[in-house]
Protein backbone atom coordinates (compact mmCIF):
# COMPACT_ATOMS: atom_id res chain seq x y z
CA UNK A 1 0.00 0.00 0.00
CA UNK A 2 1.49 3.63 -1.19
CA UNK A 3 1.73 5.84 2.07
CA UNK A 4 1.04 9.45 0.95
CA UNK A 5 3.92 12.09 1.70
CA UNK A 6 3.28 15.32 3.94
CA UNK A 7 2.00 17.52 0.82
CA UNK A 8 -0.06 14.65 -0.72
CA UNK A 9 -2.13 14.47 2.91
CA UNK A 10 -2.48 18.24 2.59
CA UNK A 11 -3.51 18.23 -0.52
CA UNK A 12 -5.74 15.57 -0.07
CA UNK A 13 -7.42 17.34 3.14
CA UNK A 14 -7.39 20.54 1.15
CA UNK A 15 -9.55 19.20 -1.84
CA UNK A 16 -12.15 17.00 0.42
CA UNK A 17 -12.65 20.23 2.82
CA UNK A 18 -13.41 22.57 -0.61
CA UNK A 19 -15.80 19.38 -1.38
CA UNK A 20 -17.15 20.23 2.20
CA UNK A 21 -17.58 24.09 1.46
CA UNK A 22 -19.18 24.15 -2.07
CA UNK A 23 -22.36 21.68 -0.52
CA UNK A 24 -21.63 23.01 3.10
CA UNK A 25 -25.62 23.85 3.97
CA UNK A 26 -24.93 26.46 6.68
CA UNK A 27 -23.19 28.25 4.05
CA UNK A 28 -26.27 28.17 1.49
CA UNK A 29 -28.43 29.16 4.39
CA UNK A 30 -26.31 32.24 4.99
CA UNK A 31 -26.30 33.57 1.41
CA UNK A 32 -30.35 33.20 1.39
CA UNK A 33 -30.51 34.65 4.56
CA UNK A 34 -28.07 37.63 3.90
CA UNK A 35 -29.49 38.48 -0.06
CA UNK A 36 -30.60 41.64 0.26
CA UNK A 37 -34.02 42.13 1.23
CA UNK A 38 -34.69 38.55 1.66
CA UNK A 39 -34.97 38.45 5.34
CA UNK A 40 -37.08 41.80 5.23
CA UNK A 41 -39.55 39.97 2.85
CA UNK A 42 -40.12 36.66 5.10
CA UNK A 43 -40.46 39.04 8.47
CA UNK A 44 -43.13 40.51 6.03
CA UNK A 45 -44.88 37.84 5.46
CA UNK A 46 -44.42 36.07 9.03
CA UNK A 47 -47.77 38.33 9.31
CA UNK A 48 -49.84 37.01 6.79
CA UNK A 49 -50.49 36.85 3.06
CA UNK A 50 -49.33 40.25 1.18
CA UNK A 51 -50.38 41.22 -2.21
CA UNK A 52 -46.94 42.69 -3.96
CA UNK A 53 -48.03 46.38 -3.56
CA UNK A 54 -48.10 45.70 0.23
CA UNK A 55 -44.83 44.09 0.27
CA UNK A 56 -43.76 47.29 -1.60
CA UNK A 57 -45.52 49.67 0.94
CA UNK A 58 -43.58 48.13 3.72
CA UNK A 59 -40.00 47.80 1.71
CA UNK A 60 -39.93 51.57 -0.13
CA UNK A 61 -36.42 51.79 -0.43
CA UNK A 62 -36.21 48.35 -2.57
CA UNK A 63 -37.06 48.99 -6.39
CA UNK A 64 -40.02 46.87 -7.77
CA UNK A 65 -37.93 45.12 -9.65
CA UNK A 66 -35.16 43.72 -6.72
CA UNK A 67 -38.25 43.17 -5.06
CA UNK A 68 -39.84 41.03 -8.26
CA UNK A 69 -36.35 39.29 -8.19
CA UNK A 70 -36.05 38.31 -4.33
CA UNK A 71 -39.36 36.88 -4.72
CA UNK A 72 -39.03 34.78 -7.08
CA UNK A 73 -35.63 33.40 -5.71
CA UNK A 74 -37.36 32.93 -2.13
CA UNK A 75 -40.64 31.15 -4.39
CA UNK A 76 -37.69 29.28 -6.65
CA UNK A 77 -36.41 28.13 -3.00
CA UNK A 78 -39.39 27.10 -1.15
CA UNK A 79 -39.77 29.58 0.99
CA UNK A 80 -43.13 31.00 0.19
CA UNK A 81 -45.96 30.24 -2.85
CA UNK A 82 -46.92 32.81 -5.00
CA UNK A 83 -50.63 32.65 -6.03
CA UNK A 84 -51.95 34.54 -8.68
CA UNK A 85 -56.06 35.27 -8.95
CA UNK A 86 -57.63 36.27 -12.24
CA UNK A 87 -59.27 39.83 -11.65
CA UNK A 88 -59.12 43.22 -12.78
CA UNK A 89 -56.03 44.22 -12.10
CA UNK A 90 -54.68 40.43 -11.60
CA UNK A 91 -54.67 40.21 -8.02
CA UNK A 92 -50.85 38.25 -6.77
CA UNK A 93 -50.07 37.10 -3.19
CA UNK A 94 -47.00 35.62 -1.07
CA UNK A 95 -47.86 32.94 1.59
CA UNK A 96 -44.82 31.39 3.57
CA UNK A 97 -44.59 27.77 3.32
CA UNK A 98 -44.07 25.89 6.72
CA UNK A 99 -40.64 25.73 6.09
CA UNK A 100 -40.32 29.89 4.63
CA UNK A 101 -42.05 29.93 8.43
CA UNK A 102 -39.91 27.61 10.69
CA UNK A 103 -36.92 30.48 9.58
CA UNK A 104 -38.98 32.77 11.13
CA UNK A 105 -37.44 31.86 14.98
CA UNK A 106 -33.98 31.83 13.65
CA UNK A 107 -34.21 35.56 11.89
CA UNK A 108 -35.56 36.89 14.47
CA UNK A 109 -33.09 35.05 16.65
CA UNK A 110 -30.70 36.80 14.59
CA UNK A 111 -32.37 40.02 14.72
CA UNK A 112 -32.59 40.31 18.66
CA UNK A 113 -28.89 39.51 18.93
CA UNK A 114 -27.85 41.97 16.38
CA UNK A 115 -29.97 44.63 18.24
CA UNK A 116 -28.20 43.86 21.47
CA UNK A 117 -24.88 43.67 20.47
CA UNK A 118 -24.29 46.17 17.13
CA UNK A 119 -23.17 49.14 19.71
CA UNK A 120 -20.41 46.83 20.51
CA UNK A 121 -19.29 45.93 17.05
CA UNK A 122 -18.71 49.43 16.68
CA UNK A 123 -17.18 50.55 19.59
CA UNK A 124 -14.61 47.79 19.27
CA UNK A 125 -13.94 48.55 15.26
CA UNK A 126 -13.65 52.31 16.78
CA UNK A 127 -10.78 50.99 19.39
CA UNK A 128 -9.41 48.91 16.35
CA UNK A 129 -9.15 51.13 14.29
CA UNK A 130 -7.95 53.71 16.75
CA UNK A 131 -4.54 51.10 17.92
CA UNK A 132 -4.09 50.39 14.70
CA UNK A 133 -3.66 53.71 13.23
CA UNK B 1 -48.65 73.81 7.13
CA UNK B 2 -47.70 72.16 3.86
CA UNK B 3 -49.11 69.26 3.03
CA UNK B 4 -47.20 67.08 1.30
CA UNK B 5 -48.09 65.14 -1.97
CA UNK B 6 -48.33 60.86 -2.94
CA UNK B 7 -45.39 61.43 -4.21
CA UNK B 8 -43.80 63.38 -2.02
CA UNK B 9 -44.70 61.35 0.72
CA UNK B 10 -43.36 58.04 -1.01
CA UNK B 11 -40.50 59.94 -1.72
CA UNK B 12 -39.80 60.64 2.18
CA UNK B 13 -40.67 56.85 3.42
CA UNK B 14 -38.54 55.50 0.50
CA UNK B 15 -35.45 58.23 2.10
CA UNK B 16 -36.18 56.94 5.77
CA UNK B 17 -36.46 53.48 4.73
CA UNK B 18 -32.88 53.45 2.85
CA UNK B 19 -31.55 55.12 5.95
CA UNK B 20 -32.74 52.27 8.04
CA UNK B 21 -31.24 49.61 6.20
CA UNK B 22 -27.69 51.49 5.60
CA UNK B 23 -27.52 51.06 9.68
CA UNK B 24 -29.96 48.08 9.86
CA UNK B 25 -27.93 45.43 12.61
CA UNK B 26 -29.69 42.51 11.08
CA UNK B 27 -28.40 43.28 8.24
CA UNK B 28 -24.78 43.71 9.23
CA UNK B 29 -24.46 40.57 11.18
CA UNK B 30 -25.61 38.62 8.13
CA UNK B 31 -22.82 40.29 5.99
CA UNK B 32 -20.93 39.14 9.03
CA UNK B 33 -21.80 35.89 9.25
CA UNK B 34 -22.06 35.01 5.35
CA UNK B 35 -18.51 36.67 5.24
CA UNK B 36 -16.62 33.43 3.48
CA UNK B 37 -14.77 31.52 6.54
CA UNK B 38 -15.79 33.77 9.55
CA UNK B 39 -18.23 31.52 10.84
CA UNK B 40 -16.38 28.30 10.43
CA UNK B 41 -13.26 30.54 12.33
CA UNK B 42 -16.18 31.23 15.29
CA UNK B 43 -16.64 27.81 15.71
CA UNK B 44 -13.92 26.32 15.27
CA UNK B 45 -12.64 28.71 18.20
CA UNK B 46 -15.73 27.68 20.22
CA UNK B 47 -13.81 24.34 20.99
CA UNK B 48 -11.13 26.84 23.01
CA UNK B 49 -8.13 28.53 22.02
CA UNK B 50 -6.40 28.05 18.85
CA UNK B 51 -3.20 28.60 17.44
CA UNK B 52 -2.77 30.09 13.44
CA UNK B 53 -1.62 26.79 12.48
CA UNK B 54 -4.78 24.92 14.72
CA UNK B 55 -7.61 26.84 12.46
CA UNK B 56 -5.52 26.85 9.42
CA UNK B 57 -5.22 22.22 10.18
CA UNK B 58 -8.91 22.73 10.79
CA UNK B 59 -9.89 24.69 7.28
CA UNK B 60 -7.59 23.49 5.17
CA UNK B 61 -9.17 24.27 1.93
CA UNK B 62 -8.78 28.13 3.21
CA UNK B 63 -5.25 30.41 1.83
CA UNK B 64 -3.23 31.87 4.64
CA UNK B 65 -3.97 35.24 3.43
CA UNK B 66 -7.38 34.65 3.97
CA UNK B 67 -7.46 32.92 7.20
CA UNK B 68 -5.27 36.25 8.35
CA UNK B 69 -7.91 38.49 6.80
CA UNK B 70 -10.77 37.21 8.35
CA UNK B 71 -9.14 36.90 11.83
CA UNK B 72 -8.44 40.31 11.69
CA UNK B 73 -11.74 41.00 10.68
CA UNK B 74 -13.43 39.37 13.18
CA UNK B 75 -11.05 40.57 15.91
CA UNK B 76 -11.72 44.18 14.61
CA UNK B 77 -15.66 43.50 15.09
CA UNK B 78 -14.69 42.59 18.74
CA UNK B 79 -15.46 38.69 18.35
CA UNK B 80 -12.27 37.19 19.11
CA UNK B 81 -8.91 38.62 20.54
CA UNK B 82 -5.20 37.66 19.46
CA UNK B 83 -2.87 37.32 21.73
CA UNK B 84 1.23 37.17 20.75
CA UNK B 85 3.66 35.25 22.84
CA UNK B 86 7.46 36.44 22.40
CA UNK B 87 8.97 33.28 21.79
CA UNK B 88 11.06 31.51 18.98
CA UNK B 89 8.69 30.85 16.72
CA UNK B 90 6.56 33.91 18.20
CA UNK B 91 3.33 31.81 19.17
CA UNK B 92 -0.13 33.66 17.96
CA UNK B 93 -3.18 32.91 19.46
CA UNK B 94 -7.11 33.56 19.20
CA UNK B 95 -9.51 32.99 21.63
CA UNK B 96 -13.46 34.31 21.53
CA UNK B 97 -14.61 37.47 23.74
CA UNK B 98 -17.78 36.82 25.55
CA UNK B 99 -19.41 38.16 22.15
CA UNK B 100 -18.12 35.98 20.11
CA UNK B 101 -18.92 32.99 22.27
CA UNK B 102 -22.34 34.30 22.59
CA UNK B 103 -22.74 33.92 18.56
CA UNK B 104 -22.17 30.52 18.77
CA UNK B 105 -25.43 29.47 19.35
CA UNK B 106 -27.15 31.22 16.72
CA UNK B 107 -24.49 29.43 14.59
CA UNK B 108 -25.37 26.36 15.98
CA UNK B 109 -29.03 27.11 15.20
CA UNK B 110 -28.61 28.06 12.15
CA UNK B 111 -26.66 24.89 11.08
CA UNK B 112 -29.44 23.15 12.30
CA UNK B 113 -32.02 24.76 10.31
CA UNK B 114 -29.79 24.46 7.18
CA UNK B 115 -29.03 20.48 7.86
CA UNK B 116 -32.78 19.87 8.62
CA UNK B 117 -33.62 21.68 5.34
CA UNK B 118 -30.98 21.93 2.60
CA UNK B 119 -32.80 18.81 0.83
CA UNK B 120 -36.21 20.52 1.07
CA UNK B 121 -34.28 23.81 -1.04
CA UNK B 122 -32.78 21.14 -3.29
CA UNK B 123 -36.04 19.76 -4.18
CA UNK B 124 -38.03 22.93 -4.28
CA UNK B 125 -35.25 24.36 -6.73
CA UNK B 126 -35.13 21.20 -9.07
CA UNK B 127 -39.77 21.75 -9.00
CA UNK B 128 -39.24 25.27 -9.67
CA UNK B 129 -37.04 25.19 -12.44
CA UNK B 130 -39.11 21.97 -14.17
CA UNK B 131 -42.25 24.07 -13.65
CA UNK B 132 -40.54 27.09 -15.59
CA UNK B 133 -38.91 25.36 -18.31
Amino acid sequence: MATMTAEQRRSAAKAAHEEYMATCPTHQLLDIMSAKWASLILIELAGGTRRFADIGRALPSASAKMLTQTLRSLERDGFLTRSVTPAVPVQVEYTLTPMGASLIPLLAAAKDWADANIGAIHSARARYDADNA
